[in-house]
């Protein structure tokens, strides 16, 4: 059961060590390997941390956690939840711990939720072993779809309110979901009033990462904006988002009053006042 | 030179593995150690990191470094100073690696600068080897004064107007820094419109020191506040700010002109707007 390759037995003790920067390794004290397995794309675990309670890891990589996996859910769906006046229509690419679809549900005037993750094995077992991030979301307006985000964006034109795309990092399957040509179909699956979020990696470690992404929607999009939140288990804490809208650039909602436990009316509004490096960079 | 306890050599190369918690490790490659020595209350490194530059590192622990060590000294200095309409006499107490007083120094009003640091082996190292963070600084207001803060505070009352307590994590030398009867020396020490800031350490790992302190301040002070900011070498990234003011809480200072990497006008006032189980906690 145990995944040799990214799990390490130190004097008994099972770690989990962060390998994926050279210079910089993060290890995680593990209280047991609850699920590991292979998928057709990845290596899936769910482990149980001391610090961090329960973990979705992709090849070997935290992607989130029970202690803090919300502060990055809900920051990735309620900002442009709350810009959009009326969102019906939402589509989620990635999103497999269900965590993003799980705070679009707190939308009554959300009509259906397109959730269209490439890997079947992450939502399962995210549903059944990462209960504090999914909710074991089972709202009747979420389609599970599970197919290449990449391809099921192609097929709309002129259909969704809100799309977010909640990738992994640019590395694996998810390298696709960087490159211009996915923002130029997305920028046509939206309406005319449309709007989309991507995470947009760190802006201290992946600066490259987020200019280019900023770029692109920069160049398609009438209104582009870049936010931040700390998310305390991504290398650096300091994490960044990518807003890209046709038409609607400010928060609408003037009461936020869904139970979050990270966002708020005010952080709604600060978490697009960026520290002086990022505000110089894209102003 | 190498101070084995806190480097390992692994596979031929240096690495830095800080141990504090016992359950989560964070490990940094290491180019080269540029100082390694004891003082006479802990051991004093200075490293040159393959992502981070130099770092200052005391008893293993990573204290400030060369990418990063700007945002905490903004932090801690350019609020309170920009809350006090007329700060001339300023209290820092700990801030060896000298960057809260080299912030504090951009402020024209500011006459004088009493820098208390117990260790002058740090200060002395910080101006040599780190210069990104003190600035080898060597403005004449600032007085070096190498003593223990919860001495010198006693001394006085009535006389500063902004204390700034940049002290390291409450263990070893700094632990008498969270101590209830230092901010009430501090108290005393302030004039009557004085205000004073500490670092209150990890929401997201020391929510108890968090809680401590401003449960100190809070009733101590007619005003509390709590701001935080994203720190990437601290362990979560998310920092906290406790401040105490008998007069001033606002932000006095409308166009901040000051030369800064994080910090700016908006930041100023967006860091005060806390995440909601922060805002919850301490409303």
């Amino acid at each position: 059961m145990h995944a040799e390759k990214y799990l390490q037995t130190i004097n008994g003790e099972i770690w989990l060590v962060e390998d994926e920067r050279e210079n910089m390794k993060i290890s995680y004290r593990i209280r047991e390997v609850i699920f590991s397995e292979p998928s057709a794309f990845q290596h899936v675990m769910i482990l149980d941390s001391y610090d961090f309670g329960r973990m979705l890891v992709l090849d070997g990589v935290v992607q989130t956690t029970s202690i803090d996996g919300h502060i990055y859910n809900e920051m990735i769906s309620h900002v442009p939840l709350s810009i959009h006046p009326n969102p019906e229509r939402v589509l989620i690419i990635g999103g497999g711990d269900c965590g993003a679809a799980r705070e679009a549900v707190k939308y009554k005037n959300v009509k259906s939720i397109d959730m269209v993750e490439i890997d079947e094995l992450v939502v399962k077992v995210c549903k059944k072993h990462l209960q504090e991030v999914s909710g074991n979301l089972s709202d009747p307006r979420v389609n599970f779809i599970y197919q290449d985000g990449i391809e099921h964006v192609k097929k709309y034109k002129n259909h969704y309110d809100v799309v977010i795309v909640d990738s992994s990092d640019p590395i694996g399957p998810a390298k696709q979901l960087f490159e211009r040509s996915f923002y130029e179909d997305i920028y046509r699956a939206l309406k005319d009033d449309g709007l989309m979020v991507c995470q947009s990696q760190s802006p201290v470690f992946h600066m490259d990462i987020l200019k280019q992404t900023a770029g692109h929607i920069r160049d398609l999009f009438p209104h582009m904006k870049i936010y931040t939140a700390t998310v305390p288990t991504y290398p650096g804490g300091l994490w960044s988002f990518t807003l890209g809208s046709k038409k609607y650039k400010d928060i609408s909602v003037t009461d936020f009053d869904k139970n979050t436990r990270y966002v708020n009316q005010h952080i709604l509004q600060a978490c697009f006042q960026l520290p002086e490096f990022l505000r110089h960079q894209f102003s």
